[in-house]
């Protein structure tokens, strides 16, 4: 998908929702858990009842992986399920030597035809520049996470000629060369709303992935003053508040029912 | 795979050598690149040949990942044909907010039983611990890698109180601190065998798996040289050198020889 193609979604349903697919298999409901293929089943659901409020999906590969073979399988079943009018993400952090991360970018990019890929910084150029290559795929890389830890070393302060600059604000500028607004996206955790204001001045066009809105206790008002550019440049993703809203049967309704509630904000916040 | 038993390892067979199964499956031999499971085949054929001259096996997911279903078939069956007195490696370069980090935890050591992971740094301290919470394995948390975007970050100059030094010097005075050398080794390119010598200042006990022998041009006895502690303390990894030695049917001999010489030539640099 292009990002023009991205753009128009939005502005049709007037949301920037991306509902996260981490759907850990110990806390789907439990009618479902006995069932061979349940995770799919779950996502299905999923899908089929949030599909209308949100622009995006983004699968979560890890609660995949650990499923082993069954989960690579629900993984692939889920993308396919997903209408092609939505944009698909793998959130997977990749990045690896030059030679590697070609191979990072065949699976998701081919073997499993995603529209983006999450993909972290640390290893440099080559580590980033395969997943680049591709026409109407994009590289989502990590910027400034929402946790904990994104204090340890994102926030480091630089000398020399990055002097008084953070590590993430020089991932953001130095990283944003490398790409376009049409095939670079960039991590950044809602949980620092007020840091996006700066981020904006370093990467004014291109689109911000933001998680932590919802269980990590992020502000979609204060993402959306600070993070929202004339394209929108927006995807705000939610994950266990709506795939969990809800954890006996009518978990698919409940869902639908936050999903729709971002929706309206957003709507609200674009003055529609 | 705990650090006395690697240390026993190493000790035995005189060889610090981790070889790396890079498997892409446009590269190994045509006679088995039209079987359906001829990169199981190829892996079975190199580890059978090069399993008395090494003490480690590293499997880059990324090429397994690329093949599908099928290429997680080949990881899992590949794992279980590598002796258990060798040191398995998923090299998989994961890593992100604590909950997705446990489930990959769960992937490489329950469900796919590696004794270490690599890891990269990037999101912090909740992104690495949950690797650090299994008995007997292991985080491999990138340091300084050997490729040419290492420049791009891990090398930026930092102020403040770690004023002068360099990210990936941060990177792992800071890693240290979260767990022992029992349970944490790090990633440390062949290509700066120079820096070695300060790298070993800052983690004087810590195992270093280092890539970048071979193919990527770094010298073994300058990794030696600068990088072997007291209890050895390296494990150097060859990928394409060894297991692309030969492209034909007597690929696995090629690999041997190649195995067995970097075995010598280790011998020689531990004076035995």
């Amino acid at each position: 998908m292009n990002r023009n193609q991205l753009i128009e979604q939005i502005r049709e349903k007037k949301s920037y929702l991306c509902v996260g697919l981490d759907t850990d298999v110990t806390k789907i409901p439990k009618h479902l858990q006995s069932q061979p293929d349940g995770v799919f089943q779950f996502n299905k659901a999923i899908i089929d009842a949030t599909k209308d409020h949100c622009v995006s999906y983004k699968v979560n590969t890890a609660f995949y992986e650990s499923q082993g073979l069954k989960g690579w399988e629900a993984m692939e079943q889920t993308l396919h399920h997903i209408p092609k009018t939505h944009f698909t993400i793998a959130d997977a952090k990749r990045g690896d030597i030059g030679n590697t991360s070609s191979q990072y970018a065949k699976t998701f990019f081919e073997v499993l035809p995603f529209d983006a890929v999450t993909v972290a910084p640390y290893m440099g150029e080559d580590s980033v520049r395969p997943f680049l290559e591709y026409e109407d795929k994009w590289a989502i890389v990590l910027g400034l996470t929402s946790n904990a830890g994104s204090n340890d070393f994102q926030q480091l302060a630089l000398s020399g000629k990055n002097n008084g600059g953070r590590l993430y604000e020089t991932v953001l500028h130095t990283v944003s060369s490398w790409g376009t607004p049409g095939n670079l996206m960039f991590v950044v955790g809602a949980t620092r709303a007020s840091d996006l204001a700066s981020i904006r001045s370093i990467i004014p066009e291109h689109f911000l992935l933001v998680p932590g809105v919802g269980a990590q206790g992020g502000s979609l008002e204060e993402v959306t003053k600070y993070g929202l550019n004339n394209d929108y440049g927006l995807l705000v993703n939610a994950s266990r508040a709506i795939i969990f809203a809800g954890g006996g049967e009518d978990f698919a309704e409940k869902a639908k029912i936050v999903a729709a509630g971002y929706q309206d904000e957003m709507k609200g916040l674009l003055g529609a």
